[in-house]
């Protein structure tokens, strides 16, 4: 009875949470949360209307933000997602997204503006992986003082991928700038994080500061790098996992979005 | 011995062929062309790097533009992109494409600006499909009085998703206005081969005239919108296969993808 109750529990737990933004790292850390156990997800197998490529197109209106502004996983792509997310397909799409990002970069001539050559980078899903807490927790559950409690940890690894490009484009010449939506009040874990990840070296670590606490994700990234140019800096390249990391105004010369089915943040 | 040397003629075309745009498109047909046989490929089935997600990945960098200014198809996933395009993948991909528009347009008060409320279409992998073309030829064959032969001939099916958005669209009040990199050359054939697919009644077919063979996609097509706004029109969606059809100024409120791995069009 008392294994029933759980169950029922966490089913209401995990269909009636509310819908997850990236806000929810802007936030303090608030009580411990420890990590004891998966939530059980009632996930729905069949395909939508017997499509068997259904969660793959999924994907892909997600990827070219033909789905705008979502909000959960389908139901029935739950599993789809957790097997991507977790195994060699996203891997694969990462290490393209990196080789992309390296063959315009080699087009650059870096030396023509002396110092000021910048390249600008997401953290969440960009630099570090939280793949490691949606796995934890379930693809599609979210909770947001287990999310802050897990990125107060500075547990994340660096996305492979990620990683290589970041030393390769710093090798040659280029200013690397950090723009996350994470909140100042997470600077130091964020520090912390990125230096065992293995980055180090950044020209600057820009995070949301109290008076860009309700600005959308596109504007004040877009008022940053106008900040940025105002300072000089010419952005060649612009990397992140949403397309308001990529779009807005002050946009980069070229920019490059990494694979993102695990959530939306506007 | 005979057969050897067609084998090695054929080679040598393919993997010389110049690179293909869709410029072609904007070209008077010339000479006759039959279509006698299907090329000889010489297709690498080896994943690059031992990778089995490459051609994937591939795609998606094509998808989100990572991929910038493509010209060929890569040899290893010659197989690959033509599986998808014609089979139920990109079916499936066509469907939700038209499932986000959708639900898009349904947010729309059409009657809110009297008979000019818009949306625009390009046409070729967007309401008329050349796969039939690209499967005749072999994926990653591009022959330019072929495939103007081809165009001329007008016997392109519609892509059954647009033509489904298209209609409802079309009940809900929009004005449909279809905007072709093809010149106005092909005009005659473009409405022949529209009709016969099951389009009717668009607001206008706008086509590259002289003044515009110069010109970009993105600069002609984004021309072409500012003039639409000027007219009064107000352009809610546009529904393209290319990121040049989407981009540049004058842009849709919501800008759909369709996707596209066979070619790229700057």
């Amino acid at each position: 009875m008392a294994s029933t109750q759980c169950v029922v529990v966490l089913f209401l737990i995990t269909f009636t949470s509310t819908a997850f933004s990236r806000s929810i790292l802007e936030t303090s850390p608030k009580t411990h949360h420890s990590f004891t156990s998966n939530p059980i997800f009632i996930r729905r197998k069949i395909p939508k209307d017997g499509n068997a490529f259904y969660c793959e197109s999924w994907r892909l209106s997600v990827e070219t933000d033909n789905a705008g502004s979502w909000t959960q996983i389908p139901a029935s792509c739950l599993d789809f997602v957790e097997e991507y997310a977790t195994g060699d397909h996203y891997s694969s799409d990462l290490e393209v997204f990196a080789e992309n990002a390296l063959e315009f970069a080699k087009e650059v001539n870096v030396s023509s503006i002396h110092g000021k050559d910048a390249w600008v980078f997401d953290i969440d899903e960009t630099l570090l992986s939280n793949v490691g807490y949606y796995e934890f927790y379930g693809f599609g559950y979210y909770d947001v003082d287990a999310l802050n409690e897990w990125v107060e940890s500075a547990v994340d690894p660096a996305l492979p991928a990620s990683l290589e490009l970041y030393k390769e484009l710093q090798n040659m010449g280029f200013k690397l700038i950090l723009l996350t939506g994470r909140s100042e009040s997470l600077r130091n874990a964020t520090e912390k994080n990125l230096l065992q990840a293995g980055y180090s070296n950044w020209e600057t670590l820009i995070l949301r500061g109290p008076s860009d606490t309700d600005k959308t994700a596109t504007v004040f990234k877009s008022e940053k790098r106008r900040e940025l140019e105002h300072h000089g800096f010419k952005i060649h390249g612009n990397c992140g996992d949403q397309w308001s990391d990529l779009r807005g105004f002050a946009v980069a010369t070229r920019s490059f979005k990494l694979p993102n089915p695990m959530y939306y943040a506007p």
